[in-house]
């Protein structure tokens, strides 16, 4: 059961209240509107927040406490304020604030913190793993607008962890895998033999771990592969692809999970034809198709 | 003017929604009950922040950076993230959420970075300034409960920036002066020579000092002097004293004002007879009185 707060005075509301409408107006001068907005809205909530579940002063103190911790531990590489948001769906809310629905657009979830610039080119078919251990798996679809119409040129940006959940940034070498751009054809069309997507744990051994583990969740995305695909006089969507059946689609650390982007991935046995005739030197593999439709970017 | 949203399509509202609800649902299986509640209650807020101001993508990644640039000046001597829940308010709003009204019981206000646990002992009438700058200041006054008794023997600290807006613990020797504790005379009585307050800034050379100059707000504190006042089966008391008249009263930067805590100083000519016959060496000096009233402490 959630504690239960005691009713309060009409003099304590009216203080608490009155105490809002200060803050409030002490960012009545503010030169940028925008800004202005911004801070408001945010006094307004947090102070609702305080109010609402009757913060004591030592919670208080260990929020302040939980925040310097996240401060700490945030250098270059490690962005625990990131994974703060991550973890609120704060990241993922915004992601649905700036990409709305749109007719039959495809859905955007979470960048994540792996993409890189310069990802080499394949062609069409070609295999993105580069070398990093994995299933095989074929992934083809179309690019199209929301009228139907294909997208040819349409750039398309993959990128996925390997099969133990890491990422090439993540190897102590240098070197590059399971990564690519690719272009769409004439008809809209690509495909690539990538990885099929394994599942992988957000960075827990910080502030934002201990938060998960003290609340009873999971730091492990659900196994997913991502897309970034742009096009001139369309939006740029930034999504990912899940496998049906993953035991963790409904407990993705994260929040990036829509029903809309869990795809099939067809199991293929080991002398099961691909569909390039490419030789896998009877391993098992897998397949899936990611049909994209994107929105225009003139909303 | 603010920025004015477009209305949103019901299947936007339908996946805004859809998220809050689970985020909110990820922590259903804490095990504290008061966590839950707590997480949750951030959960609503924060995300109806973001979808209330349409947060962009740009300006969640300067909030990201906001809040490392906070972890990254805090220190053991510098809380920059107090200092952000202070010029938001928030510190205010926990003491009133947490200092209920009761009918004539003093106001709270916030404690401040400043208080030392050990300070000196002074007799009624004693000098709390110990050679710390500034104009001479009588303050003396009662303790009573919420029936009009008075409370023998309650314990009181005061502290105090001294004329330069320096407390004792910014100077760069160890020298003890502007703070001490008292105690109440039998008939509830206290009084004591400090220095009439004097404004001081907050830290202002960090973000949070940044943004205070982005929305046009001072740093600035309006003139004050800390009270703590305990006593046994009483609700302690951590207030201050201002000074009526303070043209930055309405502008005090972490909103610790209260109509209730503005008091008269009264300005003493140099040649007028001290209250305890003490010779002030031709100087001006100002009085003033403050009569508490502290709150049981089962309430
Ligand atoms: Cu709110
Ligand atoms: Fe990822
Ligand atoms: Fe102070």
């Amino acid at each position: 059961m959630t504690s239960v707060h005691h009713p309060l005075t009409e003099e304590q509301i009216r203080r608490e209240d009155e105490l809002v409408q200060t803050v409030v107006a002490s960012f009545d001068g503010a030169a940028d509107d925008r800004l202005r907005e911004i801070m408001q809205a945010l006094v307004r909530h947090s102070h609702a927040f305080v109010r609402d579940v009757r913060l004591t002063e030592a919670e208080w103190s260990s929020a302040i406490a939980f925040l310097t911790a996240c401060g700490h531990i945030t250098d270059d590489r490690r962005q625990e304020f990131i994974l703060l948001s991550d973890v609120l769906g704060l990241s993922m809310q915004t992601v649905a604030v700036n990409n709305e629905a749109y007719a039959d657009a495809t859905e955007a979830t979470v960048f994540g913190p792996f993409f890189v610039g310069d990802a080499p080119l394949v062609e069409t078919g070609g295999d993105i793993a580069f070398g990093s251990p994995g299933q095989p798996c074929w992934v083809e679809g179309t690019v199209r607008d929301t009228q139907g119409a294909p997208i040819a040129g349409a750039r398309i940006e993959v990128w996925e962890a390997d099969e133990d959940g890491f990422y090439d940034v993540q190897y102590t070498d240098d070197r590059v895998g399971g990564r690519a751009h690719l272009f769409a054809d004439d008809d809209g069309g690509y495909a690539f033999w990538g990885l099929t997507p394994t599942p992988y744990p957000i960075p827990h051994d910080g502030p934002v771990g201990q938060m998960l583990e003290a609340v009873g969740r999971s730091p492990m995305r659900a196994s997913h592969l991502h897309f970034m695909v742009a096009a001139e006089g369309a939006r740029t969507l930034v999504t990912h692809i899940f496998v049906r059946g993953d035991e963790l689609l409904t407990s993705d650390s994260v929040f990036g999970v829509k029903d809309s982007l869990i795809l099939d991935f067809h199991e293929q046995p080991a002398d099961a034809p691909t569909p390039d005739g490419r030789d896998l030197g009877g391993r098992t593999w897998s397949r899936t198709r990611f049909d994209i439709v994107l929105a225009p970017s003139d909303l």
